[in-house]
């Protein structure tokens, strides 16, 4: 055992980066159609959170389609691929001790649950519940009309699936809360979440 | 002026992000041969860095291969997509506050220049220099002796070109330096650059 003198390094455990940050790693799978809010809700709780201390940060349409994602085009399969992208980041950003917040439609099932996989533990799909209705009121982007006069096809909720979680671990429904309100839900519910995987990782140390 | 009530939140600015973790985000990229030393020295540095207090995190072969980029081989084409791959996610990260390690290969300056443009600010590229022959009597994954016999193809500084930075922010000699005076090096680069920048940052709020 003397002769052991090569000194070995270490990589840092989750649980050292979970003391570290006061929280542990994790993502927040905001799910939903178009105009149920998913982006605000996502810039609005990074605010809150990142107040609160934690390490937070938003992937969205924006920095995704602009970076790793910009070789993918629309078609299902780049979708697909698109969101599979997303989980995987999402999932190597929560091993570093962050806490990500997602925002995409990702209306399939399949491809949540591999997101889910991804991550494994500190994995919550939060469902930003709207009635299409409403949604297509909203229409922040226009995309709902272009979508009813065809020039968009295969839009979720009007020509493509949208498939409902059938157990997400929070609803929000923002047709009925507004956006604080919203937030303090969603802030509500990280704190119960992630306060209590920090005191699991500062007792196992 | 009174009529704009809706609260508008500001997404987090890398200032913010920088004068909380008391460094800037960044990317320190590790470039050299195979048994150079990328990940021996990228989790060693990690591991100094992360108990001096950094947010850090190493990206490499093993975490890139067995999620993100399963879905890739290893054809010339494959192997850019890896490392753009890499590029974009490490820059994803730096903007997210975090300085990362990557420890790759990377032989071709395009491939290097286009995550430094991915990047920008806070991108450092740092090549292991050490010799073929050392590296290759080294060989701490016998991957040398393969490529000799024909059995791997296209094998960095056998049978495909390794092509040496031009202008790398840093050099670290492996054959000179062990690693622990390699890291000893890394780290007071690092101190230079990132605690400039969080200075900055501080002064700019």
């Amino acid at each position: 055992r003397a002769s052991n003198i090569q000194k070995v390094e270490h990589a840092i455990s989750d649980d050292a980066r979970a003391l570290r940050n006061g929280h542990g790693g994790g993502v927040l799978w905001f799910t939903g159609l178009s105009g149920a809010g998913k982006s605000t809700l996502a810039v609005a709780t990074e605010r809150r959170l990142f107040n609160l201390g934690y390490q937070v940060y938003v992937l969205d349409g924006d920095n995704m389609r602009q970076g790793l994602n910009a070789d993918l085009g629309f078609s299902p399969e780049e979708r697909g691929e698109n969101i599979r992208r997303v989980g995987e980041v999402a999932a190597l950003m929560a091993h570093a001790g962050m806490l990500v917040i997602t925002a995409f439609i990702s209306p399939y099932r399949s491809d949540r649950e591999r997101a889910r996989k991804a991550t494994g533990e500190g994995f919550f799909e939060i469902y930003l519940q709207a009635d299409l209705a409403v949604c297509e009121k909203r229409d922040p982007k226009g995309l709902y009309a272009k979508a009813r006069t065809g020039e968009i096809e295969n839009f979720t909720g009007i020509s493509a699936p949208y498939e409902v979680p059938e157990s997400p671990d929070l609803v929000v429904n923002t047709t009925i809360q507004d956006v604080d309100s919203a937030v303090d839900t969603i802030i509500k519910y990280v704190k119960e979440c992630f306060h209590a995987e920090a005191t699991r990782a500062a007792k196992g140390i």
